[in-house]
């Protein structure tokens, strides 16, 4: 299985993070450790890897650090507070996949870049924010910062009110020159975490934007843009199902995107879930992708063998 | 002056910051510009360019939103905040001085990466934490966090109490072959943010330590392991000067780093001001280093062309 091309891997922010413990410390690497082992597997398999991640739980503490300390010194804004994730995150991985690789003798080099990812201004996720971020409000607390930060707000059932922000769908990888130059040097790149920091371009300049785009249609994107021929997703179950939950839940091991896309219609995958995944998925195969690999840490290694996980290819 | 080899720049991260805003807002913009029109002329004279940056405001602001949230969630370690710092700043630093590049119509790939800059275990820095960082706090606050979080507190005649963390000397930038792949291929890059994540091996493993790598030292580190022949230090002043703030004080031109290292041992320069950036200086001297330039945003251009700022040569 040597030489199979570049492959891009998007990793879930939820498998990254101990929620008991801040995010440098020894059993966050712990937590890291176990991705971090497929991955340096994958990057000896395929002669080059470029790793993407979320950042949902990571980019929440920001928006509760940033509120904490507001009366002190100013608010970054959103773009700023996913560079921060990508940063800390980007730290973290590279620290640890640098352990893995080193304790198997492997030297492959290692590098973690901020990543900006281009969307348009006149993107309809502008005018209809959807995805819930940071902490949770009282009611009077939120019509306090709708009025006084313009935030939109929405009650999620039962549990309080948060901000929604736009979830525009990404058109350009900034830094795309230097993501292929490193790959072409059998580098291991992570990048574009978080979906990338949200920019749109205004005549010469780009500008950030308070919004999260969905870290698996960046990646696609990437992994699309570098002619990577494998795209894997990292999510929290082995498999991608049908009729999930239910008594006749099925997984499904091998199909084409004609085949999913299928299910998709009729209603199988969840929204804000394993939908977006699949959306992502068809996309890249869309765009001349080979094969999209979808399955949970542990299983990855296994599912690019086609002996675990959900793989979909193009026909 | 196309061609003139290699060339590491560092930029002061208190030219990067405008207290009176959010790091990702226009007038942090308007601060970052004046650098970057700088950096982009330097970039097209010299065909590629590291830059490196200070972050002391910036992890300042770090550490006060961790504080002030930790009642809510776990603080990151120091290593996790200079990691964050590297993404904000990188992040501001790509955006803009991609800007100044489009208008020029200039295409060079630009990248920020999260770098870290390995120490040893066995510094005498350790035991000797002499470096202040973050917020001030009242004499009763400061025992209590002595007492509670172990740390290590000094007063700052009249303004308070301060931690104090020890500034470890650099020794390896374990993202070294990466920075050197990306410069090879003629682009930018922004990288050693902060003097780097301070990070000490332990066997076959890095680990980061609460500590503040002096970044003028790191980049100096960095610019000899690239083979860079020039060194340029971006800081508050535009030349160096002996008799500092004295009636006769007078500003120096082209130096040796012999005659520099005279004025140095005669008490000329600053502890903690210029004294640590005329050593790092000397240091990248005696190890191969053509020149150091020191001066101010918007006179390194003519710094370069030895028509401003201070030149120090090996001989």
């Amino acid at each position: 299985m040597k030489n199979t091309g570049r492959i891009v891997v998007a990793i879930g922010g939820n498998s990254l993070i101990n929620p008991g413990s801040g995010r440098g410390n020894r059993d966050t690497h712990e937590v890291a450790r176990a991705v971090c082992e497929e991955l340096a597997a994958i990057a000896d398999i395929f002669g080059s890897l470029v790793v993407t991640h979320g950042n949902g739980p990571q980019v929440g503490y920001e928006l509760i650090r940033n509120a904490q300390a507001d009366h002190i010194i100013p608010r970054d804004g959103m773009d700023v507070n996913v560079a921060a994730t990508q940063g800390i995150i980007g730290y973290l991985l590279q620290q640890v996949l640098g352990d893995v690789l080193e304790e198997l003798g492997k030297n492959i080099p290692i590098s973690s870049l901020i990543t900006q990812v281009e969307v348009k201004a006149d993107d309809p996720g502008f005018k209809n924010p959807t995805k819930p971020v940071g902490p949770f409000y009282t009611e009077e607390e939120a019509a306090d910062r709708m009025k006084s930060k313009g935030w939109i707000m929405k009650e999620d059932a039962g549990r309080g009110w948060r901000r929604v922000v736009p979830s525009p769908i990404p058109k350009k990888i900034v830094e795309l020159a230097t993501i292929n130059s490193l790959v072409e040097a059998g580098q291991i790149v992570i990048c574009a975490g978080g979906g990338g920091v949200p920019v749109v371009r205004e005549g010469k300049k780009i500008r950030g934007v308070a919004a999260v785009i969905d870290k698996d249609h960046a990646s696609a994107l990437l992994a699309s843009k570098l002619g990577a021929p494998t795209f894997v997703i990292s999510t929290g179950v082995p498999e991608v199902y049908i009729n999930f939950g239910k008594t006749d839940q099925k997984a499904l091991r091998a199909v084409t995107a004609k085949e999913i896309k299928k299910y998709m219609d009729q209603g199988h995958f969840a929204e804000g879930s394993m939908k977006p995944k699949i959306k992502a998925a068809l996309g890249f195969l869309e765009h001349g992708g080979f094969r999209v690999v979808i399955s949970s840490p542990g299983n990855l290694v296994s599912a690019l063998k086609g002996e675990a996980g959900t793989t979909i290819t193009a026909e």
